[in-house]
Parts: C-alpha cells; sequence; structure tokens
C-alpha cells in the first residue's frame, strides 16, 4: 500500500476545498487531482498540477497561424492538423507536474528524458524508506533469446522461486546494514551520502516531475511502447490514462497518429507500393536487411 | 491602444466567469489573468495562465530535502535558502503563460532565451497589421560614446525630429508596399511568406511564451537590468510587477540575491579585505584591468 | 558575391596549414573546411568545425549496448538500426559549427530550433552591411490558393517587375537612412540599437551555429522538405550536402528513414491492409477527413 | 586498476597515429586525449573528442559584436570581459566529450545536468562487471551534525572496519547473486533487464558524456565545490585540470570569477559598505538570518 493513512487524510482534505479559478480548466484533470494511481507494489502517480487544456492548444494555434486556421472547421480537426504535420509548439502550451514513487532502476530509465523538471527525494538530505520494488510471478521473465533487450518466457517453479528469495533477502540484508551503518547508538554513524550506496537498485525514491504535453507524449510514445521494459511501461500506461481525461481531443490525435501509426522508410514505401500494385515483394528484393525485413513483415504481413 | 473593443469585451468575459479548482491559486495573480500591461506604444503584456504559487516551490523543495528542510522554520527561510544556495529545481516547479505583444526588434533580443516555449503569429499564413514601435522623444537617444552597446544624451530639436520623421515615414511606405503586393485586385499577390520580408523591424509581432519561474527570473535579471536596451526592459519590468504578485516570497529573494545582488571576482574580494583591514588599494595594485576596476568601483566607491 | 577579397585569403591561407590531432577525423568534411557555400544573392554556409564521424556514432552505441551490439555485422548496419528505432543518443555524439549568412526573416524561422548554440552579428554593437536579400524572379510567387503557408505560380512580366522594384527601393532607402541617422557629421547620432529598428527584414545578418547531428537531421527534415520556405530550404540543401560528406553511413540511413520516409496514422495503416487484401477504400468508408485523404493520396495514389 | 592491458594497448595505438586536420587545436588538449585519469578506486575520466579552443570563444565573440570587440587589446581581456558579463554564448562554441566511468550514486548525481548529451552503458543489453566503490578509509565519514547534506569526522577504528566489512559483502554477495540469477546453466537464467536490480549503487557503470564549454563550467561550479560530495568532487577536479589545458584563458577567467568569486545579495553589498565606511554591523543590525549571517562572515570575518 503505497500511502499511508496521514498521506490519504491530506489528501482527502485537499480535494475537499476547491477554489476559483480564472484559468482554463479541465474536468478531466480535475477528477485525478492528488489522487494516487498505484503501480508496481510501492509506486503510484499522483497529478499534483496541470496547465491548459484542448482549448488551450487550439488557442496557442490560432495566435501563430492567424486567419490561416479559420478553414479549420473545429477543434477536433485542428489538433487532429497539427498532430500530423508535427506542429508540437501548440502543445507545449499544456503542463502538468506528477509525484511519482518508483524503483530506482526504472528512474535511471525516465531521466534521460532531459526535458522536464525534476525534483527527486534526496538520499544525501535524508533516509529513504525500506520499500522495495520485487515482481510478481507473472513479471519473472527469462532473458530473451531474439532480443538483447527484451524478455522471454516466465521463469518455473523452482528458479522463479530461488530469484524471488534472492531478491528479497538481499534488499532486507542491505537495507538492515544501511541502517546499521546510519545508527548513531553507541557509535559516530556513517554519513547518509555515503550509506546508501549500499542500497539496491529496486529501492523505491520518489520526485515531481514536471513536463509539458509535448514531451509527455513523446515520453509516452517511448515508454508505453511493448518494447519498453514492463517496470517503466506501467507507469507510462498509468500516465496515458490520466493525458487521456486531460485532454481528450489531443490524445485521441496522439493515439491515432503516433501510438497506433508507423514510420515507414523510402525502401518500405517502395515495397508496398508493388505490392499495392499486385507484385510479389520477398526480403532479397527489398533492399532491405534480414532486421529491417523481419520488423517490416510484422507489421504487414 | 493595443486593444480592439473586441478583444476588451472578451477578456471581460472571460473574468466574469471563475470556475472550481482543486490546484494552488495565487490570489495575487489571478488578479491579472487576461489584462493587457499596456508596453511601448502598441504592445503588451497578459497573462493567459500559470501554475503554482511560493507554496508550490515550497512543497518540491520539501520533497527533495524530506527531513532535511525541517530545520528551517518557515516558508520564507526555504525560499531565500535556495535562492541563495542556487537550487534551481523548486523554482522551475511554477510556470507561466505570457501573451505579448512587441516589435520584431526585441523578438529576436527575446527569443535568445532558449528554455521557453512559444507561439509566434506567422507572417507566412496571415496578415501583419499595420503597427510600428516609435519611441518617444525622451528615448531618442543618441550613441553612447562609452559603451558599445548602450544610448548617451537624449537627441536633441531638429535631428530628434528628423529621426522621427523617417522612422514614421519609412514604416508606413514599407506597409503601404507590403498591401500593395499581396494584393490581388487586378493582379496575382504576392505570397505573404515573400512580401513580409519587406517589412521594417520595428513592426510589432505577438506570441504566446511560456517559461518557468527560474528561467522567467534569469530573464528578468539580464532583461530588467540597467544595462538592457530600454524597448526589452520595459517589458521585463512589466512581468517583474506580475511575478511580485504571482510569487512574492520567491520575488523577494530573488530581488535580494540577484537583483540587488553583484558577483565579485577573487580580485575583487581580495581587494575589498585589504580595504576592510584599512589599506587603501588602487587599480594598479589590484590585479584587475582598467575597465574591471571601473565596474568595481561603480559599486565600491 | 558574399566574401570579401580579404576573406578569401584569409580562408586559404587558414587551408594552406594543417596540424596534426589525434581525434577523430572526417577526410569529406575537411574538404569544406572554412570555405563558403553560396546560398541566396548574398548569402552562405561555412564548417567552422566539426566532431566526430560515422564511427563516432557506432563507438557511442557500443558503449551503450556492449555486447548487445556484436550481433550487428558492420557499422552501417549499426546505424541502419539506430536511426529506424530512434536511438538519438549516439547521433547527439558528432557535433558541428556553422557560420551561415542569412536574411532576417530567414534567421526568424531557423532560431525556433532551440538546441543549439548561437553567436549572432549584434546590430547593438555593430552597423550592418548594405545587403539585401532580392528574390530571383522564379521565386517571385504569387500567394498559394489552395495552402495558407505556400506559394502558388510564378508572378507575370508587370506584377513581378513593380515586386522587386518594391523591394529594392524600400530596402535602398531604408538602409539609406539608417546611415543617416547613425551618422555623426553634424549632429549626435542614433544609438545602433535604436538606429536598426529602420531595417527591413530581408537584410543580411550572419551567425554562428552550432548543433549536434542528430539535431541536424531534425532541422534539414522540417526544412529541407518541400514544404518548407524556399528561402530556408536552399540552406538547408547546402547543409545537406555537407552532412552527407561528413558522415555518409549516418546521412544514407536519415535519407532512407527520415527525408524519403513516411509516418502512417493507424487509420492510414487500416486502409493499407484493405487495399492489399483486394479492397477498394475510398475517402468516405476510411475515417479521415477530407485534408487527410488528400495528403493519404499524395502518396498512396 | 581501471584500464585492461587490451585497453591500454588500444589507447596507445590510437595516439600513436596522429592525422592532419584544418581544425582548431589545442595543443594542451591533445596530450590528453584518451588517456585515462584515474579516478576513485575503479573510475577513470578520459577525453574522447573536442572542438575549440581560446581562440574559437575570441572568434565567435567577434562575429557577434563586430567592430564592438577591437577595443579590447588582446584575447584574455575579452575572454575576461565575457566571463565577467556573463556572455555565455561564446563560451558554447566549444565541446568536449568525455569516456567517465564511475559509480551508480554519483552517476545518479551528474545526470541532473540536462544540457549535455549522454550514452550511458546499458545493463538491459548486457552484464555490468563486478566492481565496486569501497571508499578508502580516509573518506569513511560519519554524518556531519550541522549539515544535513555533509560529512563529519571521520569514522574510527571498530566502525570503520565494520562499515567496510558491509559495504563489500553486501556488493559481493549481491554481485554474486546477479550472477547467478543471470546463469543459464540448468536453468532459464533471469532477463538481464531485470537481475540488475539486485546491484548496489556503488557499482561503477560508465557513459560517454558530451557538453560544451559554458555547461561544462556550470558543472565544475557547483561540482570542484567545497560543499559537493567528494565522491563526485574528485571527477569535477579531474576534469578542471583537464579543462585548464585545453583553453587557458577561459579557465583562468572561470577561475577568477566563479570559482574563486561569490555572489553578494543586497543586504551583503550594505553591510559591506557600511564596515567600509567604519561602521561595526552585527547580524542582529544586518537584516540577515542567523544562517545568512554565519555563511557571511565564512568569508568576510
Amino acid at each position: 500500500m503505497p500511502l499511508t493513512p496521514e498521506q490519504k487524510a491530506e489528501i482527502e482534505a485537499v480535494r475537499a476545498t476547491p477554489r476559483p479559478t480564472l484559468r482554463a480548466v479541465s474536468e478531466g484533470m480535475e477528477a485525478h487531482l492528488y489522487l494516487a494511481h498505484e503501480v508496481l507494489d510501492h509506486g503510484f502517480v499522483r497529478v499534483i498540477d496541470y496547465m491548459g487544456d484542448d482549448a488551450a492548444i487550439v488557442q496557442a494555434a490560432r495566435v501563430s497561424y492567424g486567419a490561416g486556421t479559420k478553414h479549420v472547421s473545429n477543434d477536433e480537426g485542428l489538433i487532429r492538423y497539427l498532430m500530423r504535420h508535427w506542429h508540437s509548439t501548440p502543445f507545449e502550451m499544456c503542463e502538468v507536474k506528477l509525484h511519482v514513487k518508483l524503483p530506482v532502476f526504472v528512474a535511471r530509465q525516465w531521466i534521460r528524458h532531459r526535458t522536464a523538471n525534476v525534483n527527486e527525494y534526496s538520499a544525501r538530505y535524508s533516509i529513504l524508506d525500506r520499500e522495495f520494488y520485487i515482481p510478481e510471478p507473472g513479471q519473472l521473465a527469462a532473458q530473451s533469446t531474439v532480443n538483447n533487450q527484451g524478455r522471454g518466457a516466465v521463469l518455473e517453479g523452482a528458479e522463479a522461486a530461488r530469484v524471488l528469495e534472492l531478491l528479497k533477502s538481499d534488499a532486507g540484508r542491505s537495507y538492515d546494514h544501511y541502517e546499521a551503518m546510519l545508527s548513531q547508538e553507541g557509535q559516530q554513524g556513517l554519513a547518509r551520502e555515503l550509506a546508501r550506496m549500499n542500497l539496491p537498485m529496486n529501492i523505491y525514491t520518489q520526485w515531481y516531475w514536471k513536463t509539458d504535453l509535448h514531451n509527455l507524449f513523446h515520453f509516452l510514445r517511448l515508454r508505453a511502447d511493448a518494447h519498453a521494459q514492463y517496470e517503466i511501461r506501467v507507469y507510462a500506461d498509468a500516465i496515458a490514462r490520466v493525458a487521456k481525461d486531460w485532454v481528450p481531443l489531443a490524445f485521441a490525435a496522439f493515439e491515432d497518429y503516433r501510438m497506433g501509426g508507423a514510420t515507414l522508410s523510402a525502401k518500405a514505401i517502395a515495397v508496398l507500393k508493388r505490392r499495392l500494385a499486385g507484385e510479389a515483394v520477398g526480403q532479397e528484393d527489398s533492399g532491405m536487411s534480414k532486421g529491417e525485413w523481419r520488423e517490416f513483415t510484422e507489421l504487414w504481413g
């Protein structure tokens, strides 16, 4: 359970006291504010604040394109046009601030998205809690034999049990020793900035993470993708559900053009055109490498 | 007058309809929302949206530093501490979106601040209005004789009149020809993306500009400074007044540590220490160049 | 002619004196160093410095993926794999610094690419030269009747002559007055930072522009595209030719996957799959809007 | 010993074969290329590539300021002027690419500097080596009693021995189990992307890290500072020594204005002025808080 009773009471209190504002309001997002969407065994995603809505995207585009946008009959059409033509700046006019609790090895992937603002809990200043990510049995997968960065079959019986036991006992022992080194009872007590190095990378950390909608979509495209590691994908999925309620029109365009779309190379376009003209084309006369062809046929058969 | 009656009515309408929100609200900023702060002869700054307040800065810092922030007794003290120690990320947790109308030559300086989101009115899509910045007589200054990038004395009588006349007539004629080239009456009409090249750089453009509080302070430090060009400084001054109402504690810290503060070199520190010890130090035994010494003595005498 | 004889002599001198280095060297890029590639009537692009080559991209990828990259048989295959899977960081390991002379209205489009370093000639410090972009007759196009941001047919006889005459005379007169206002003969002389506002946006400026290869490719994808304005596209084309000699493998992958590629929406994929299965699909049963369908059929028929 | 014999041979080979280039060359930096500067017990910093030198900074500034820079008599004076007046863009014209091997907990601090390009070794693709940071006895410090994020006295005898023993045995055991979980002998073998979560944060990772000189200086100012954690400070110190050889003039200016300089608040300036005028000023009539006063008197007495 990721939240303490005190935290839950705090959330209820702040949710009980709406205040008037003249700003753009997204009803869908107000329903999410402060609430914890649970992710993994101890993690969560919470919306702390947001700026803008679908109408704000349209409004910014109309500032840019002036009378040039009048021929687009409605907001949905304009938003789809912007997404299709990679006009990113109107989407940058919306902003979201999240509170995320996540394992350190997930945080290390996440932080590679540089166009964001981050305030992470500092283990130099403060002591981390005894909370570790331990995968569910269904996620304990073997190394993929075809993909260097992927998972294969789920581990079976005895092996799965051994792995779980190792992960739990190592995490527990490392944390015991972390506490022992920090302790000032009968000893000086090691500095926090040093003791933290003994902790494993499945320990949970937390941060405030703030980004704009354009960069959020970029994050979701990479991390809500089937090739992303499961442990970050579940965070991306939780954020995607929130984004859908926040900016439903923009999210629908994102789903159609990015998540559900595909990028074709010049060679792939040529092959499809030949096929559409009735020609049978195989890898050897496609100009593609074997790996490329395999990826191509995954989508097109 | 920078706003049309229709625009004023629109602003009044949107200001008349507050809606409930669960987000952080800055009363000081709500009072500014959508209203036009007039700048120069046709320009303005309007707050379109904002995220966060002083409490949001504190909240983000407490996420980072955990128990490490408890010894700071209050929000003001913590904000001053963050500012003094260059902890920039908590200030990045606040965001503001402005609608600005400004001359192109000012926009060209402004855009050099890269950490911001911009949607500018496009003269490729749409036709610019006939509005030009013409300086007030008190701002028609001669080239500084001591500073390559500064202004000297105000121009006198006949010369000032000549300059004003040239600026006005050239702008008017260029715009007449812009319209004539665009016109499709009795001719094909030149493409807008080409015709715009005939316009002078004192024509007004407009944009939505969105940035976080840390980068806003950086902008203000450089552009609300006495060495900034007057025409951008008046925009920075208008934004500074807004920021003061938005995040009064953070702004007060910014004023004390940045706007009113100074950076000393190691050499300057050494000179001050010798002076504090009663020694008289001149440029020749300061280790500073003449230019450096002149700047040093401007502050310290 | 964009370069003075002094500048040409300087370039020849620096090109005559190679020095030994232990860094990665791209022979193709050495051949371009410092030379001016002429663009438009007075503009140019010059390579001032570069970092890295195709091998540097591969080397960075192998640091990241370790043994995971060994199964890719060669550099070309790995570079294509990286491009196909949007692994941008290895391409960020190459950097280029250009000296560009360009009209102000082109510079204003260009600067919107924020992930770059820029040092622009300052008209606050110095006086701009009397050089303006005047389009060739073949580029004097009418406003497109179907595209708000595009060009249509080339202007005919008398109208073209009128436009050229207006552009030339307005530019010349504005510059005459710029000089007259600056002059200190018999008067104080207006500050440079003010006088510049009288200049039209087809005057030439210049800058050093430095970016990494990933962002350069992004720039080229948008600006070497058929929908980009001609006046920036010719700069992008010149840079593309240089990039091809600098990193031939990466550039070939970029051409195949980005410049010559296409992005399909989920709806477009569904239509193509139905067509491949022998079904005839029209706009009305495609789920696409009319505008979207028009763009779709431009590529696929 | 951070490098294998094969790696050392490779470095010698690449250093033995200089090639001609027309680019700017920094002799001081050529001497560092590829060589490993050892840091901590298994870490290093290696220069892989660089772009520009002191002259490149000057050259970029002269493009910007044109004739406006002529009054500065020499490169050193101009570079000092740029540094003093926060003209950051000329320093952005130099770039450096480093290969760094460092503990994960150091990498997590380092990556917060977002304006850089990074290719990190991926433990999703590949298996990490059995190398952990174990502090030297002289660095095993107690938690500071006055500073939440600092170190106090060095741990004494038995406690120090206990800590070292815990760090070593926990790291060794975690790595043994990492290997055991990955092993495919007699079992399926856990996916690498999962097994890595068992590793402690003092394990070494490595990356290519590329940034420009302006951002490098910012990194050094924060991380080569006495308040930075020792384990990142030693990396910053090693990089500072390299930078000094690369751009000696810029580095000297950086040392004088940034590393050895100080920022004063308006209140601090007022106190110093009163003291210079002979007045005795204490905390209570300074307008500063106690914490602020303590920091003020650390510098000024």
